[in-house]
């Protein structure tokens, strides 16, 4: 663990993308591929035996695998002699069956995709979780008067659970990509020196599906070595959830602010404070959030320049991926995990949206004010009465209502007490509630 | 059309994403929200004939609107304002009914949701005509041999068809992509100025209904104003397949080099040549293909860092999107219909393939021999052997035959004639035509 | 001018970086080329001027230009040829030597330099004009008091002069790297076929000198082709600069907010208002701004993936380069251009400013309160009261103040007054005004 | 150390870099920072040497301070706290002092600086040894011919030394920014909570003023906790410079394919071989340094996207770069590591060079022979010759001189003998020798 783990990572996607899982699930495709060429009968089975015995990262040499990649150019090499020592110890005859007809890259892939489905697995629990609680928070909140911001300036009246509503519904986008990728991302890499498993004659292809199925991968219809679409598509999905867990985050700092004080992220000793200044609640898992959100594009930008790779195997491009797609779900697990803390605990402070909604004295209800009228002088002369009376309150400072008071326009049709209804938060949110139904009602569907 | 829309753009996408596009869709949004609301009984039917009679690109002014653009900040407020201006000379009335309940941000996304429609349909079909023609090609070299490269080095035999067959591959799963994207990644974004659609009352959802069905879009659970994952999605899957169009232009740049020269982007006269070179075949569709291919990276990576888009209106992170997009769609597409040319005429040298097997004088065929040699001698011994000779074969600049046959250990098991087979690059391409099999079956079963 | 021009660009660098200007400068390299060639005596006067006379864009059919680019692969091919038929038709002789030993990419670099050269002006005289700006604005408000918000939370007390200055000293270092980048950045490209100017045989470097000359460009040590560095710090220096840039509009638009009130964008009729909602003041120019800031680190990744060229000359990784860089121009330009407005016309609500720093009841001010009691306890007394009374100031929802004034530990020592003059803002600003005078005094040097 | 620190990192900066070098060089900052202040007098002299004391990484518990990072937001306050506990049990007192005025940023930005000035010292180290490599292997090869390759095509004979001169004509601008960056590019970051040092009263600048003599960081004219170009400039300036290593680990793969064999990494036991494939040496180094340049674009782009940061401390941008700037270090330098270790033993293969000058016929000397025959019969006469020639050799499969000696357009002028010297490659290399001796010159000038 390094020291900024604590900070930007995760402890579930610490454990599948250590080091010690990328090693072990090299050594799990080896001794799966022992096994599978055993049933076809391309090794022995004592072989494959003895060799599954070995394939353990406890007895792996970490330092001297570190070291010895450097001169190899990738892991597997290196990888492959000590576990061939090890092998060689028990049994000199298995060690000659150890990686038989695979190229470093079928390890190296194929490990990848096992440390992934774990990876994603972890992530689709996270997203199933965040997805509860904002349903939750959606309906508790269905009538919780706020005001809407557009370019960050009040607009008109909302609920609160419209915008949890809002954050929902791009989860279950994300879960219905997270489920996509699950079934249908991942595959089996196995191809040999050049992708067509010469070195196994003609029983490549049994191994290749025996091997699938011992490791519960989907067999691709051919290796794909230097065609890394899968490996985007991984990183690109992650990616996009995280770019929307900023989004949350960000709405959260936003209603944090001291000016605001709308949310507030859970409180806790030691998080966020400052002993000189107790009125401070920084937004520290927000900024962690955004700060894993700022650092995906970078991350996918890599992965997507490394595309294009050359002929059979690629030269730098491959090796670009190697840490790039471990970070990529590093961060978004480690994001993932502090925006279910955020939600699950989220202080949400109803009197200070109701107090802002009443900071522009009434402004943001004149297109509510507007369609009140509209059934008595018309659509255009309601609009024209409103944008006068809006600009006049603007300039004298007064409450929009108290403006419209005094309007004979306005009083000829409607009543004081009518016109203080439209002021009234909770009259005028539209299809709010509804929007929040459908949403709330794909989740039900989605969860049973 | 600017100077370098010859080089990198095409015909079909830059009709799709022209600035008259652009304004035609935001127009073709205007004209079906008049007509949605007409049919819920919002506006009178009058008003929205009326107004769809006006909806046309041709009637606007596009100086004046880039101009007031600058100020208003988006394209969509002084567009309407033209309209109106247009709508009110016929029908004052009406006028007043234009955008009625929208915002610009509703006429901004669908207008793009409608682009991308169009633009998907050409890279979709783009993309069926590529598999079509690799699909041709890789069962026309099922058994053209050449050697496969990894690291840039000769690494073993194969035939061409596997690696176009394996080109194909990965144009399935984009082409899988594509069609997931057009049938589920759509939506219409209609909220009003906050997402509530408040504007419209009791009647927003049932305005909702009808425009998505006049527009033949999916009706989302509720407007997406700052949620973009939609969007990238978009994106994203376009930077994928311009990554793995990318593969292909660099396989053809690789093998088109003067010394290898095994393929050759098709002649025409004033393409890639050089009067004073005429040995000189400049890969050029491959180099514009790989620039569309280097520039997704940064496009896609733009997108991504918008996506934390402030409460209910981002600031400039949405802006950020609106040239980003269809540069994406500009490029993928120049990038898809040069690769349609290349691969069309591509010209394949196979006797060039043929001679470079030779190269190495036989070492490419070391692991064959291997193989042959192992059922008499155990599979560790032939291993050795092999490596013996190759290593001597290499320092004494023989054929690897010529070094194998002068070996008692392999002429005491293989006859000189054995031992020549082994040499023949149809013998031992392993897997490579059951793979090719496999990526055809699933071409015609995709086809059909 | 596309449509969204209006919005991103900028007249200044719209000039510099248009169509016409990249044919022109491209023309302004063959017409040097041939001076220089008859200086050094390589072809006849007679032809140079033959040639000069017809190096003006206004005869090149653009629209040809485009087509033959498509099959070219780049710009130049087809227009030198067409300036070949329009000499041709006067003077058949001097045809023969236009472009004389020179390659495509010394015209199109040499063009590139030519058009940054007159951008980077543009650019240098709008930094200039920004900085007098701020500086003024900054010393106008050098003793503004106002919050310091970290985590976009109250922290202490500051003046907004010395936010400005914070923005100034940016800039400040932007201008020490745009003069460095114009002194010491930009190198006339000329090197024929690869790099050997073999075509002149041994007046390459003569030629080279004269035309370094006539352009006003400096001579590199030997021709850059395949080295991007230079094209790269270019885009760097601009990156950098609109990324400070996109630091004051998020200042400009933070402070904008509804609840917060203390900055807002000069107002124009048309811009970023809502006829609905008079009360709304959208920050149009910051959102461009950050646009702009938010498109940069795309732009710039696609330059530095593109840097690894192949050999004597890149294949996609330089094409990439030719819609990028003038992106980053374009919008480096039209975001400096929008700053200059902003700080010119910048509305500072100095009430409000005043009025948030009581948002807290006087928290902000513990950390003055705590220096005061100090010198009377010592630091970790005074920092234990004020511990306790912020801590009880923010439960009960009194005035710090008023929570001191009742504390006995600190009426011991400091009388009513006193205490009362630690909620002086004008009194706990630090060195604010000192830096602000640094600030200003590099100002004043480099103005000089 | 990770797992793929062998491969991809170095000694040098995994030191510079290491978790303990960023705890160290924050202590480095509070054991200045209360030297400092009791050198101005604000804390007691004793209370200063008893913090001094105990600044030493060795004494921090790093599981404990990653654990409280991830509450805390920042490693500054666990680290500060742990601080001061163990000066609390010596020292009570001067536990008091520990830290006094400043904020977090001031000790990770300071930190930082330190980090990164420890990081360029080893990266211009490496860049000087590199220069004095290609200095020397430049010079070895000025009179080396090989072919010149544009779009991967063959395309006119140069020399060895001038591609090598060309790579170190690059490495000399980057050594000049290198330069440029150590003297003016760090900066002491002391501002305290909000940048005004309002803790420190009047004596804030003076404590600032000892704080950078005592580090020996450059006192910047006011605070710059938001403004982020000095670290960007840094990340920029180091992924230029990788740019560059990856453009000559790209020509070093492509030169070393086995088709072309005119150069090859250093062999040794362990590195790029297969046992199975002795004809195999795979560019492992290049590989690495590609995947590097491949990762910087990404990297890069985080940073400039995190650039625009909130009014006084940032975000979620700000903690983007805590772990992106030390991978931007740690990647370069391992290129840079590797690349002297290719170029110092750089295996060049001049007859494979000769060799290949020939592949095509004679048809890259085709601008050679037209020089020879203008003086003839004029410079358009001869170019229309000798595409005529050209085209017929290319089509007759003959050497272009059998075809010039069948001319008689040819033989009027030129003799057998003297249409044979065209065809000699030290012949027809243009200015190659005197551009290597201009960078030679620079190199040399430099040096001293």
């Amino acid at each position: 663990m390094t020291l900024l783990d604590g900070l930007f990572g995760s402890d579930a996607l610490a454990t599948a993308f250590s080091d010690h899982a990328r090693v072990q699930c090299m050594l799990d495709f080896e001794a799966a591929l022992a096994r599978a060429e055993a049933r076809v009968g391309v090794i022995p089975e004592a072989a494959a035996q003895a060799i599954a015995a070995h394939c353990l990262a406890e007895n792996i040499n970490f330092a001297e695998l570190a070291q010895a990649a450097g001169e190899a150019g990738n892991l597997a090499i290196p990888l492959v002699k000590q576990l061939t020592a090890l092998v060689k110890r028990d049994s000199p005859e298995a060690a000659r069956y150890i990686h038989w007809g695979a190229t470093s890259q079928d390890a190296i892939d194929t490990g990848l995709m096992l440390q992934a489905r774990e990876g994603l697995k972890s992530i689709a629990a996270g997203t199933d979780q965040l997805c509860e609680l904002l349903a939750e928070l959606a309906d508790r909140h269905r009538a919780t008067p706020m005001v809407a911001r557009t370019w960050m300036q009040h607009a008109i009246p909302t609920v609160f659970g419209f915008k949890v509503a809002g954050w929902l519904d791009a989860m279950h986008r994300h879960r219905r990509r997270l489920q996509a990728l699950t079934k249908g991302g991942l595959a089996l890499q196995f191809g040999g020196a050049a992708g067509t498993l010469a070195a196994l004659g003609d029983r490549g292809l049994a191994v290749s599906k025996a091997l699938a199925e011992e490791l519960q991968l989907p067999l691709p219809d051919l290796p794909w070595h230097t065609h890394r679409d899968r490996v985007l598509e991984i990183g690109g999905t992650l990616a996009m959830l995280t770019g929307s867990l900023g989004k949350i985050a960000l709405d959260v700092a936003l209603h944090s602010q001291t000016e605001v004080g709308e949310l507030a992220e859970p409180a806790k000793p030691g998080r966020g404070g400052s002993s000189t200044m107790p009125h401070k609640r920084n937004p520290v898992h927000a900024s962690v959030i955004l700060a894993a959100a700022e650092r995906m594009p970078g991350l996918v930008a890599t992965m997507l320049g490394a595309m294009p790779q050359e002929q059979e195997r690629g030269l730098g491009n491959w090796l670009a991926e190697w840490e790039t797609l471990p970070e990529i779900f590093r961060l978004n697990h480690g994001a993932l995990e502090r925006t279910v803390i955020v939600i699950k605990g989220l202080e949400v402070h109803t009197g200070r949206m109701l107090a802002n909604l009443e900071l522009t004295r009434g402004l943001v209800f004149a297109e509510a004010a507007a369609m009140a009228l509209a059934p008595h002088v018309g659509k255009g002369e309601a609009h024209t009465i409103l944008e006068e009376a809006s600009e006049s309150a603007a300039r004298g400072q007064q409450h929009l209502s108290t403006v419209l008071v005094a309007d004979s326009r306005v009083t000829a049709h409607l009543s004081a007490q009518e016109i203080q209804r439209i002021f009234d938060p909770h009259a005028c949110t539209g299809e709010a509630e509804r929007f929040i139904d459908r949403v709330l009602e794909t989740h039900r569907t989605r969860s049973n």
